[in-house]
């Protein structure tokens, strides 16, 4: 097998998405860091493996891929034999699953990323925290979360009974949440609640945040 | 087979996406139309088919979808075997494929999608444009034709040799945005004008747009 690379950084919640899957597969990986602080993925050599200059970036032998969700499901996919099961075979529960990685991507990721960009990484930057976005924005994520509260008294996980891309998916910004005042939203409705504390408290996950301690 | 039924609008670009994908496969439906005028899709009938208050709904028998990207995947695996193949068997192949699926619901789908807002709808509804938001939008998406300009020079449809899911989704927006003045965006790069033209032709789309002219 080749060796499986990863150009990402640690604080990025879409490289800690790749992680994420990385380790609920087992498998191990070689990060390329790539310094966000001096531009790097602007330049020439990371936009040759993403024209859109993001991070991540995926390496498997001659495959090169962008896009975090579409990482994550090659690896489900290429991978199916290791580790958890990310994905289901039966093709009516996979369509019923990918409903919800649709529903993450559209619907929980701008209002959950718009609120992580003005309460945690503004901050982090030194720059203004805009009230007006995140009142926008906390009331489609209250919205978004009243839906999975209904949607987790009807199945363990978001994508079904077992625990899927549909649910890791949601982790990086989750996490990033959890350290601000959005918590209440979480707190507040008791499967959401304990939901988001089980995906959270997965190994694979709490290995993500150990390699962003270490770095 | 069950009858394949489409709760949805023929102005309703997400919907469009679903007739589309349909009329590739050969495949008969019933469109069960939601008056969108009268707030149908707000209602109780229309929530329990999607939570999310959205058109479209889908049903095949005892299945019921939601998302038009998730319902297009379902119908493009599970109906592998009709009309035209619009994924990819090969695990890498599918993978890069993948990719584009990505750009289009993450980079293309929000610029287009505002400027349509602003541009084509805003002014059906009375309500006036933002000139702010079409100048942000009309760079954002200047940048994402740059890159499919680039790409379509490296194989003849977006994620690959042959015309998929990753090109048809982004039919509904492209066509929206043929009637204003963003269409030069598209004229001014040759690769991406030509791609565009081709996939507007599809004899599938076609028929999305005489629906849409018959009701």
């Amino acid at each position: 097998m080749a060796v499986l690379k990863v150009h990402g950084s640690v604080i990025s919640t879409a490289s800690q998405r790749v992680f994420a899957t990385l380790n609920e597969k087992g498998l191990d990986f070689e990060l390329v860091l790539v310094n966000l602080r001096v531009g790097e993925h602007k330049k020439e050599h990371f936009l040759s493996l993403n024209p859109f200059g993001q991070v991540p970036a995926f390496e498997d032998g001659d495959l090169k891929l962008f896009e975090s969700r579409a990482i994550t499901k090659y690896i489900a996919h290429e991978y199916a034999s290791c580790g958890t099961q990310l994905i289901y075979a039966d093709g009516k529960k996979m369509a019923g699953m990918s409903v919800w990685m649709e529903v993450e991507a559209h619907h929980f990721e701008p209002a959950s990323s718009a609120l992580a960009w003005e309460l945690v990484f503004k901050p982090l930057f030194g720059m203004v925290t805009d009230g007006a976005a995140v009142e926008e924005n906390e009331a489609k994520l209250a919205q978004v979360l009243d839906v999975y509260e209904k949607r987790l008294g009807q199945s363990k996980y978001l994508g079904g009974d077992e625990f899927t891309l549909a649910d890791l998916h949601h982790l990086p910004n989750l996490q990033c949440l959890m350290g601000t005042d959005i918590k209440k939203l979480f707190d507040c409705r008791p499967r959401v609640s304990a939901w988001s504390q089980d995906i959270m408290s997965r190994p694979s996950w709490v290995k993500v945040m150990e390699l962003q301690k270490n770095h």
